[in-house]
């Protein structure tokens, strides 16, 4: 692997790219904007889509899935969120193509085939969801509804990252329909709870559970909850969102249902989502300049073994020896690649590995069988242990549970750290150009003082903490009285 | 539920749209063509996706995810794959939309957002995979490459039915690089080897496996398999397919490797596909004038428990009788559902699980707590038992598991009563008219005759099935000479 090796301090950017490609996570494709997911990165994904899915059925949701394309008419009916996406939407106008005269093996779009109504790609399908909630509402008896769809959504951006923010991404979303506005504002907090637990559990990333303000909601929500994590290089990157749609989508499309009293009212509606870009926080949480480093939780491999040999008789005897021990580890749970290729060198594997971020690796060659014991390196901190090979399963077992727990800590400290109070406007650029990370920091509450800051100095408001202390204080950029902290931050 | 009440008798075709609409599988969306998948038809591909991946896996392959979009450029580089599904391709033309200057509160699509090429949504991927594929591959030892893909694509379909033939369908796609043509023939053969095996033993719906005419291959490739399930009405459907695409797209995209000689050589190719269109199969396998009927192991719940009761005091007694069992139950992995909504009535109940295929129904009420009984009734055959509460899980357990073969065999048994050796052009449209079914009679291998046949009664030649014995005859049509039988059917 003759990779260009770019170290996290020179380049955190250029870092990031080099890693998501040569750790076979992802690549750019020839579809400007659009990504390939490799194997290895969609397995990573795949792990997510299981846990996260797991906890939407433990919360009640089934999944159902709806068209890929929204009608225009259907698209502009809620307008702050049609309005909010119109800017980034690819259109289907044309539904045939036909051999090119001018241009023989070639075709073009077939002019007789113009659609009568434009279709829009999905940016996000509330539009649609809503359309078809519709018939499924008319009384109570009928809600709630709680429904998610694992899909493809289009959003035509001008500058795309591998993973960060693509024309096309996978992601799931929740869409909730409600009898009561307190049922939905419960189902919305308890949506950004299960994905608040699952970041620190399984991606183990520490997140920041908050509100955001009215200019960084979503386009048709009346309140957007958000989690936000902190990357390595003190950028912070939105991991999910939770909305309290109140009851414009139901406007929109006029569902009402009829109350146990006999009263016709309008729904209530929750949406909330995670996307392939939990894998870019992934990386850029936990990974180090050899390359990727997994959570166990969410590794697809989370033990390698790399037998050292000369010639095929040694391979057989470490594979007889150690063959038993990959059932029970196995048996346990754990995923175990036994790497025997012949293509290439133990040194060659070893450094794979380690770009691919596989948490444990097991080496074992000849003398290891003499002694009966193997050697155990942890990805993480790189520490390697001589073990004797009884009890391997047991003490590998420990070993994923205690960097699981380690990696959390890790990135649970960088962000405690990375946490500044500040009081006035030098220090805010200060701590943002040379600390980085989240600020605390007094707000006027106007959002044109919001837009303001984010022209100077390009850090937004990520979010307004939940159960955030009240305090008097006064702004850091005007001065006006402020009666709360936000958390700003320079973000992805 | 006051649903108009088809029989299978009266409408084939009008029984199974009202199927699919009533017992909440599917319905049509606001979309031309593309259907709502709900929450229970969804349930139940979730199943058919988790059976089907882990076969794929224990095979070798791995998932994968490329992009919606094809520019059409590279779509039209294997000229027979471009022209065959050139007419029913939707077109990305614009990425953004403007408010609309005559019409406010509408958009319209921004002309000043023409892509310079236009993009293909995908209805099959061999063109942006096979470019990329060009990527991944120098040498042998980049071979075999075995990917998956399960996603949506879009094939522009004038006429459409649920499941069976829809605008937008959810599918998966292998698509498999080798090193030999004879690689890539055993990976064709394997995978369909794999698809009939789970018709067999999931979906209890045995397949033809056999080659398709040269007419009906799929459009780039040099062979194509099949398996083919006959339905309840006598018609044909395909259910899934698999492609030896030769060296085809490895020539349109100049993918070669360097084989262990040094040599430079192109690479050949497979790709095979399953898609909602099992859901159709399902349902015309099996169903009965009440409504689904599904093979246990396809049913997302297994056994549905209704309590006969009055008064919550009743109904109390009944849960904790019933709890232990329904916890044996799932002990064994059984997916039960207690159906204890006070909102309907038990015989409500029942007519809603037996229009959902529920394979089992426990019904207790307090003559059953005091007798220690309780009422199991399979939904296949519609027989009910009473019998003693004690080992009722032993007993559900080997009943699912009886239902399971008994379903297959029933439909094994209907589908062989439905192929018919016809050796005359009188007694094929007879047979093709009044008894249906497949028709085994000798072809002279024409693709003109294989095109009047089509033309004249609408049966096609499903398939050349495996192992089809040589036997000299003559041209049902023609008269001229044929070497072996083929299987003709009138097919969806």
């Amino acid at each position: 692997m003759a990779f260009e090796k770019i170290t996290r301090a020179q380049d955190y950017s250029k870092w990031y790219n080099n890693l998501v490609e040569n750790a076979d996570l992802a690549q750019h494709s020839s579809v400007r904007g659009c990504m390939v997911i490799k194997p290895y990165g969609y397995a990573i994904w795949e792990k997510m889509q299981a846990e996260l899915d797991q906890r939407f059925k433990e919360t009640g949701h089934q999944n159902a899935y709806f068209p890929l394309f929204v009608p225009k008419s259907l698209f502009e009916a809620e307008e702050k969120n049609a309005e909010g996406f119109a800017k980034e939407c690819a259109v289907v106008t044309h539904y045939r193509l036909e051999n090119d005269p001018d241009n023989s093996g070639k075709l073009r779009v077939d002019p007789n085939a113009k659609l009568e109504e434009e279709l829009v790609v999905r940016p996000t399908s509330e539009a649609i969801i809503w359309n078809t909630y519709k018939g499924w509402i008319q009384s109570y008896r009928d809600l709630p509804i709680l429904v998610n769809q694992w899909a493809n959504v289009v959003r035509w951006e001008m500058r795309t990252r591998l993973f960060l923010r693509t024309a096309e991404f996978l992601w799931q979303e929740g869409h909730t329909a409600h009898a009561t506005r307190q049922e939905a504002v419960e189902e919305t907090n308890q949506m950004i709870q299960v994905y608040s637990e699952f970041a620190k559990n399984v991606l183990a990333i520490p997140t920041i559970m908050g509100t955001k303000t009215e200019s960084e909601r979503f386009a048709g929500a009346d309140d957007t909850l958000c989690i936000e994590g902190l990357m390595q290089d003190g950028k912070a990157l939105q991991m999910g969102t939770s909305h309290f749609l109140g009851q414009n989508f139901a406007k929109a499309f006029d569902v009402k249902y009829t109350n146990k009293e006999g009263k016709l009212d309008h729904v209530w509606a929750t949406s909330w989502g995670v996307s392939t870009r939990l894998m870019g926080a992934l990386i850029m949480s936990h990974s180090d300049d050899e390359g990727l480093v997994l959570p166990p939780s969410i590794a697809p491999i989370q033990v390698v073994v790399i037998p050292i040999y000369r010639g095929l008789e040694q391979l057989e005897i470490i594979s007889e020896t150690i063959q038993p021990i990959i059932d029970r580890l196995e048996k346990k749970g754990i995923t175990v690649k036994f790497d025997d290729r012949d293509t290439h060198k133990p040194g060659f594997k070893f450094a794979e590995w380690e770009l691919k971020g596989v948490p444990v690796r097991i080496a074992i060659g000849p003398r290891d069988i003499e002694n009966g014991t193997v050697e155990v390196a942890r990805r993480d901190t790189k520490i390697k242990q001589v073990l004797a090979i009884t009890d391997i399963d047991i003490n590998v077992e420990h070993l994923l549970k205690a960097m699981q727990e380690e990696i959390y800590l890790n990135a649970l400290n960088f962000r405690d750290n990375h946490i500044t109070l500040v009081n006035t406007w030098d220090e805010f650029v200060d701590v943002l150009e040379n600390k980085t990370g989240f600020i605390s920091a007094h707000w006027d509450g106007n959002e044109e003082t919001e837009d303001k800051i984010k022209e100077m100095t390009k850090a937004t408001i990520r979010c307004i903490p939940f159960d955030n202390p009240k305090e008097e204080g006064s702004c850091i950029l005007t001065g006006n009285p402020s009666s709360q902290r936000v958390l700003f931050a320079k973000a992805y």
